[in-house]
């Protein structure tokens, strides 16, 4: 395979006043997708600076105005300069308004790149909240954001990926309360399908999913609760009729242990905490949280922006390197069953 | 301390369709309690003798008709043989009505000697729900049955006990749908110093508690949910100010994390699954469910009747043993600060 046949990953480094820089030019450094994928970057300059000074460490790169100006097969790490960002005028490790108005911006060019095909995905270091928020982005999360950037009205989810499975969310930042009447069968079949689509682009083929229960003891037959009678089993008795190797509804409290022992590749969750407590006992610091069924596809660390250690190089990039790897590995299986 | 100071744990052998008997002669061969506490068996000598069979392992015992008759010290185990079921009767591995029927009346039995204050804490090896329901009790779960026969009116929970932490519930066996309305500022309060009562009587002084957030991020500030600012947060507020150390709302995909690490003695939870998630996880088979909060103290392994290695010898006796250490703990700390 040459260079060039290589899927192209676009690389943002997150908010600059956290760990961001730092972790993606640690990981950058290791080499965690050399030969599977090519990587541009695409930010300020100067935010990548700041990450070498953080990391301690630095790789060759070269800087372009824009993506087009770039050419391949080549040694250095380009990186594409937007020139919309001063790190040295913020505080680190505080909440910065400017700097989350930067980081929409910049995602909203690299999503743009994406959508015309010239990314073949997106991968990014961590964001903060409360600054794209206070910067003017006001979704009620990352993947609404990243949904209106990319012009796409259908279903879209959050999927969070460890080693030992990956999860999908059927609700996700919704108040508990309101999850029960969510739980549809349309909703419910289209996430099944999505997680299905998505594992096998990953190379599980089959994907061997599990669904699980709304209630405690999946209801323990209609007594505390019906949604399993009622909603649940028949969606997934259509879902595998239609070919897709699914079982449930299964309580929650083995449905992850069953998947740990290496039972299913994907865990479909009814509500957020279901598959995070789970996710991040099993891999704290090490998971990735992966935005599936819009026309891009973003990889992330599940870490946040860790404004109590910026600065300090002390940071994991553990994270950081899985997201990267999934991504070209995503890149690379997606494009023949998109 | 002479032998007789030791507290009295009353030992009922569990469903003998299942592995309860196994396990439970494993743990008293393994001697999990000796020089801690005294121990007498309550049930069918025959079962234990079933039990002993499928261990492969013997201990010496003694027959008594009533409690009365057993004298202390003493060096072999003490049997009240109730003579009420004959195992060989009933096909093992399957649900028996029968067999439930007489796990309810032994336990029922058991539970008027410790409120008589002739046993000091019970402890029982593995149940089977169906065959207690089919047999004729109709509870919505052992922990209501126990309180029944104890004649107790007030609040009751269930305590689930890992190496690591403690967690207790605010709602249980309950749809997820009747859950937000249940988390009211008097159960949660209540629930929370029976969790106090229960850790300091286990000699965490003082116990460091952690209250779980209801919504996913803990609401987000009441962006989705407002539960932690209308009730939860107020109560740990007033539960702080009486003394008692606990911390909360804290979202419940980073508390059980948390706690692991060691900074909470017990975790309260707002429904089931987010806490059995977190227990399953972190030590499936080893947990121990303890029933606080009535006249009579229960412990009991987390795990169920295992129908599928019934007989085999093979079944792990660690969750048993941790029951039978954890209620000689109970026992023994249990009363001066009753």
């Amino acid at each position: 395979m040459t260079e060039d046949a290589l899927p192209l990953i676009g690389l943002m480094l997150g908010d600059c006043t956290g760990i961001g820089p730092e972790v993606a030019v640690k990981a950058m450094a290791s080499g965690a997708v050399n030969d599977r994928a090519r990587v541009v970057i695409a930010g300020d300059v100067r935010v990548l600076e700041q990450g070498m000074r953080d990391a301690n460490l630095r790789f060759e790169y070269d800087v372009y105005t824009t993506l087009d100006d770039v050419t391949w097969p080549r040694l250095t790490v380009p990186v594409v300069d937007l020139g919309n960002l001063d790190p040295d005028q913020l505080e680190r490790g505080k909440v910065s308004p400017e700097s989350g108005r930067v980081c929409g911006d910049t995602l909203k060019h690299m999503i743009g790149l994406a959508a015309s095909g010239a990314l073949d995905i997106l991968c990014y270091a961590s964001l903060n909240k409360a600054a794209l928020h206070r910067g003017g982005g006001h979704f009620p999360d990352e993947a609404h954001m990243f949904a209106d950037f990319a012009g796409h009205d259908g279903l879209f989810g959050e999927m969070n990926v460890i080693p030992e499975f990956s999860t999908f969310r059927v609700t996700s930042h919704v108040a508990l309360r309101d999850v029960p009447d969510m739980i549809t069968p349309d909703r419910l079949t289209a996430v099944v399908r999505l997680a299905d689509r998505t594992l096998r682009s990953m190379g599980k083929r089959p994907a061997r999913l599990g669904v699980a229960a709304l209630n405690p003891h999946a209801g323990e037959q209609g007594l505390f609760g019906d949604e399993e009678i009622r909603i649940i089993r028949p969606a997934v008795e259509r879902l595998q009729a239609e070919g897709i190797h699914v079982a449930g509804p299964i309580p929650s409290d083995t449905i992850f242990l069953r998947a740990k022992r290496g039972e299913f590749d994907g865990v479909v969750m009814m509500y957020h905490d279901q598959g995070q407590i789970a996710t991040k006992l099993l891999s704290f610091g090490k998971g990735v949280t992966v935005h599936v069924g819009m026309p891009v596809t973003l990889t992330t660390p599940a870490h946040g922006t860790a404004f109590d250690i910026v600065g300090q190089g002390i940071a994991d990039p553990g994270g950081m390197e899985y997201a990267l790897r999934l991504a070209a590995r995503l890149a690379d299986r997606a494009a023949p069953s998109a």
